[in-house]
């Protein structure tokens, strides 16, 4: 099925996070229709098992492709991490999932061969980003850092201050310790938190050190894709973008607002 | 139906949190059998709504139903907030929730009639900590306060230090300005921050400040009922603690430990 260059871009996460994706994704393509879902009911998927993750995402993704998506992009690190193979096999249309450009980005940035990743339970015991590193240098060493107190502290929009503050040291400690000059910021919550982080690792592992932020990277490698398989919408009016969420539209339209920078219109809510 | 002594207790909530409240039950009903099931698959119930909170309070409950308890304790806030009617309703055997006790607790406590509960934003949006302490005395006011950053670091079992310190400080203050002389910790996850939220509310209130673990008051609540009952189990063997979870067994016995202050055997998993 050839998809139309009209048709929007189909963006899932399990809840939130997965707007700063969005985010990106409206600088770098401004003409595209995009219509984000976000998996509120079941939110956070990050301590979930590989098994259950799957079924939700294949859920998710099935939805999307319901309402005439050219192109899914996975919005979630820890989706990506364990269920992006199997979404490819099972859809019929391109699946973008946020690991592989994040450790792309990393793999060219690290010049001690050390790479760093803040992330949640899920993905840092997936071992998904050592993998998708390894793919493009195995010289390079991959020292990975659950770090779950981050989630909260972006979603309560507590990003500055002492407690923010610590929450970064602690995690970015073993990071320093081992020696790192690139942090990915493993879970799309994180670049909400990147000022803080970023000041934290300036001065516990020394001005060189590069965050990589692996929303942009995403966007990025979209833009790229959509154009190679001349699937970008180029010109007309300024894309839309729709939410739709699996619980609590009205409190996610207001989050929403915070991750996109902008004010975002009523939520749709639909059953999975 | 009537059931008998020897039948377990039931326990449920959406994940771990709950078992502060066994641990409670542990202490005061020694010979009892309990079965805690905890919702791992669809935790947290506290950022949803309250008709999909009810729907699977349903299912947690119809589930401790077919094992033949004698009696269900829920042993969530969020839970007790929004579904325990229902529950009632539709059950054929006495359900306990966690709200009432601790606000009856909390009630007993205050000399300036003034309460503050620390909760999760699904149980504070609810009132229902207000309506509850408001049929003990209408002349107690009810001062909520959301604290989402307490559930990751109990979790995490970050209780000591800079950042639970600060965290609590920041979710008591509001109670602090209002003047408040007793702070229910209105999540069953909270107790196990009890030393750091006891020290920052005598700094920031006073000496003379009632923190109410509402898992004691449950456990206590419970003993009363079935000996009232004659439903309590009081001589043979010491009970047994099964636990039954909905995903992720493995890692649930493991923090199960640390909440239940003593080590436990594997989790049971189950599709709900």
């Amino acid at each position: 099925m050839k998809a139309s260059r009209q048709a929007p871009l189909g963006v899932f996460d399990s809840g939130l996070g997965g707007l700063t994706v969005v985010r990106e994704l409206r600088k770098a393509l401004e003409h595209e229709d995009i219509i984000y879902l976000g998996d509120t009911a079941r939110v956070p998927y990050g301590t979930r098992s590989a098994a259950t993750v799957e079924r939700y995402a294949i859920g998710c993704a099935n939805h999307l492709v319901a309402r005439g998506v050219k192109a899914i992009i996975v919005a979630c690190n820890t989706v990506s991490a364990v269920a992006l193979e199997r979404l490819r096999v099972d859809l019929d249309l391109p699946v973008l999932g946020v690991i592989e450009p994040g450790a792309r980005a990393a793999a060219a940035a690290t010049r001690v061969f050390k790479v760093g990743v803040l992330a949640t339970a899920g993905t840092t015991s997936s071992g998904a980003y050592g993998r998708a590193i390894a793919a493009c240098s195995t010289r390079i060493e991959t020292i990975g850092q659950a770090a779950p107190l981050l989630v909260p502290l972006a979603e309560e929009g507590w990003t500055t201050g002492q407690v923010p503050r610590l929450a970064a040291r602690r995690y970015l400690e073993p990071l320093a310790r081992a020696g790192v000059d690139v942090v990915i910021l493993g879970c799309t919550h994180y670049p909400l938190l990147f000022d803080i982080i970023q000041q934290e690792a300036r001065s516990m592992i020394g001005e060189h050190v590069a965050i990589i932020d692996s929303a942009n990277a995403v966007a990025s490698e979209v833009a790229d894709f959509l154009a190679s398989r001349d699937l970008r919408c180029n010109e007309g009016a300024l894309g839309t973008t729709r939410l739709v969420v699996t619980d609590r539209p009205k409190s996610f339209s207001e989050t929403a607002s915070r991750f996109l920078g902008s004010p975002v219109g009523a939520a749709e809510a639909i059953d999975l």
